[in-house]
């Protein structure tokens, strides 16, 4: 990895693929196509990008206990118990509404509701991710929504993955779809024959499931863009080298487009690291992948005092940043731009990804800066209430006019006036 | 008004302008040349478009307590107690992160902090919204943000309305532009010499603002994309049609896209009210676009029960619902999708569009399903936290070590086992 001292005005972040023409113009078919035809242009789609004839989108309930039952069982009692501590953290965000009693008998509210139907993306295909399932699923749960739909790429055998069933299994998820990439989301956003369509969509995708989801964004919800994914970590010299250096390969593993950044005020670290990650490389199962991000999208900074660093991460607003330094939690306070925030050298960032109970949908691309990670409030709305009686309206009623007025807009000022003449 | 009765399978909905090929043609060429060529492509369109050369985009100091001293005195008295109401409204809203303590002393977080910028977006050209100025900022500094920008169309004369001025003032901000169009969606998301690029950007305009805003989602965050306004009146045979019929109106003004629909118990009052609309058309100053909405997007439907018209207000999810029922309240609890309730006849619509102090942004085109009125959460972001110790660590890692490698990612599994060995 690349060693530079960090200075002023040095930029951390990288431009990214926001996905070309033609991938639009392919994406952008598709919808169409799902919109117009169903059922059949999703079995078409479906037939041509992942190499199966569908008889059925939905995944039976068998089928979904089958998966369930041929996951070995110490991985569905660590699947369990993950699930519970996600749900448990999830559950610190419920919120109810609340009532503003004014003068008069008068009050304002705001209530909040749960969405109605939600469809979440599961990617796969190559891989499976269990893990995506509990983290889109549970909040969703939490939040009360009713309706909870899974769609995810099969094989090429048809199936989707035993760990992708046993989690939709453990959470009681019963409608499954083997549908991936842009015609899932079509079908999510505008409906077929055989899936409903939701009111919001999440989870993450390639390209193509990113670009869908810009498209039809508008029409239902979405979570946010997904982006390759991105860590930083901020040490001193009191970190271990060879825990950065494989905290920073846990990224770089999934995808040649991930970024991992270590900004630090210890050029001995900087430079083990730069060893360590080579060394780490070396017999990696996903070398090739993690090699592509280290080289095109990995970086050393060397900082020389702890606010510059602070300051270089707070720009970056990184997905996942790692703070392994002295007094690490002193210094995570300072931390204004981050997506998900790991104090000290054991909360390596992989114990989020799966287990701890914080989501592991987050902003990516320095968009920490305004988003959030994937919560309950993703999946609940809020109506505003107003409730006037005749001698709040009769108080107020000269005022609001009077502004109506101001903006050109009798019409509003006249509704106002209406109310309190004599009537029969 | 056409009447029509309510029968299961009817649809409250109308399709919408999504803006055409053309419209998104000159948007993004706006926005590309905002992007390259800064404050230059903003004078040229604003020259082109708003009909002056803005040798300053800033509006000076001077300015803005100048609009101030000129607005009628009673309306600033006016519109500071309406400020005053949409803070008491909206600091109910503000809310801190939590600490989640576990076992053997490690802990889960969730840190919410204020955005850094925002740029509120106020249309204007023909007509002045102070009152959009209130509902935007508000929020926004009750979250916190420290950085607050509003960017409004000027007149021809160059000059912002002394209205839009004057909230500004009472709201404390300083930093205005002259700027609309998507070329003020361009500086705003990019950045110029002139007007440094925010984090979000909210607020209404016409089809380019909104193309302009879907356009720069994702490098910056919007708060939703705004179509015409819409009101739904449920009533039953307690209602007054001149009351009704005057509400309605005070939506079909706005706009000859607005949407305004009444679901009504009662043939009578859906009779009624049809007379009363157009009686109060023939004098209302803004008829021609108030008739343009009532005949193209008005509609009274009669349903036999208040459970059959309750149902089709929640498919519809209307922008603004009234609720003028007898036991209105209780209607009202069986709402679960519309943007903003206003409970009886003296709450009329109006009441909440200037004054009572809910937020008048609020989500059209049916997005009440899944989307919410602009509130002080549109102007926080959520990070999340997570603290291991020792202990849990080594408790917990061989599990997401296992999870890990069920997922074929062999580094994550890594970087969890890489702690706690031996080190120098």
């Amino acid at each position: 990895m690349k060693i530079t001292k960090l200075a002023k005005g040095i930029s951390l972040k990288r431009p990214l693929d926001g996905g070309n023409e033609e991938q639009l113009k392919v994406v952008r078919q598709v919808l169409a196509d799902v919109r117009a035809q169903g059922d059949a242009a999703v079995r078409t789609y479906t037939e041509k990008w992942d190499g199966f004839v569908p008889n059925e989108l939905r995944v039976a309930k068998e089928e979904i206990e089958a998966g369930a039952n041929a996951l070995d069982d110490q991985l569905y009692t660590d699947l369990k118990e993950a699930a519970d501590n996600i749900r448990l953290y999830h559950e610190q965000q419920t919120r109810t509404g609340y009532r503003l009693d004014l003068a008069n008998g008068s009050w304002l509210g705001q209530r909040i509701t749960a969405l109605d139907a939600v469809g979440l993306y599961v990617p796969g295909g190559t891989a499976a991710y269990p893990s995506s399932v509990l983290m889109n699923v549970i909040p969703a749960q939490v939040a009360g929504v009713k309706r909870i739909v899974i769609t995810s790429p099969a094989g090429r055998d048809g199936h989707l993955p035993v760990g992708v069933l046993a989690a939709a299994h453990i959470l009681g998820v019963e409608e499954v779809y083997k549908v991936g990439g842009a015609q899932a989301i079509g079908a999510l956003a505008y409906g077929t024959e055989t899936i409903a369509a939701v009111d919001k969509i999440t989870g993450p995708g390639n390209i193509f499931v990113a670009l869908a989801k810009r498209e039809v964004f508008g029409e239902v919800a979405i979570d946010m863009i997904a982006g390759p994914s991105e860590i930083a970590v901020l040490a001193d010299e009191t970190a271990f080298a060879d825990e950065v250096a494989a905290d920073l390969l846990s990224q770089a593993e999934h995808d040649k487009l991930a970024c991992v950044i270590l900004v630090t005020t210890s050029e001995e670290l900087a430079q083990k690291v730069a060893i360590e990650v080579e060394k780490q490389l070396a017999s990696l199962p996903r070398e090739e992948v993690a090699r592509a991000s280290v080289e095109n999208f990995g970086a050393i900074y060397i900082a020389e005092t702890m606010a510059d660093a602070i300051d270089a991460i707070n720009s970056l607003a990184p997905e996942h940043l790692e703070v392994v330094t002295k007094n690490a939690e002193a210094v995570a306070e300072q931390i204004s731009h981050a997506g998900g925030i790991f104090i000290g050298r054991y909360s390596s960032e992989p114990v989020g990804d799966y287990f701890a109970g914080t989501n592991h949908v987050l902003p990516t691309n320095s968009t920490a800066r305004f988003a959030s990670g994937l919560n309950v409030d993703d999946f609940v709305k809020k109506s505003s209430i107003v409730y006037y009686s005749e001698k709040t309206w009769a108080e107020n009623a000269p005022k609001i006019a009077r502004l109506a007025r101001m903006e050109g807009l009798e019409g509003h000022a006249r509704a106002v006036e209406s109310r309190g003449w004599e009537k029969e």
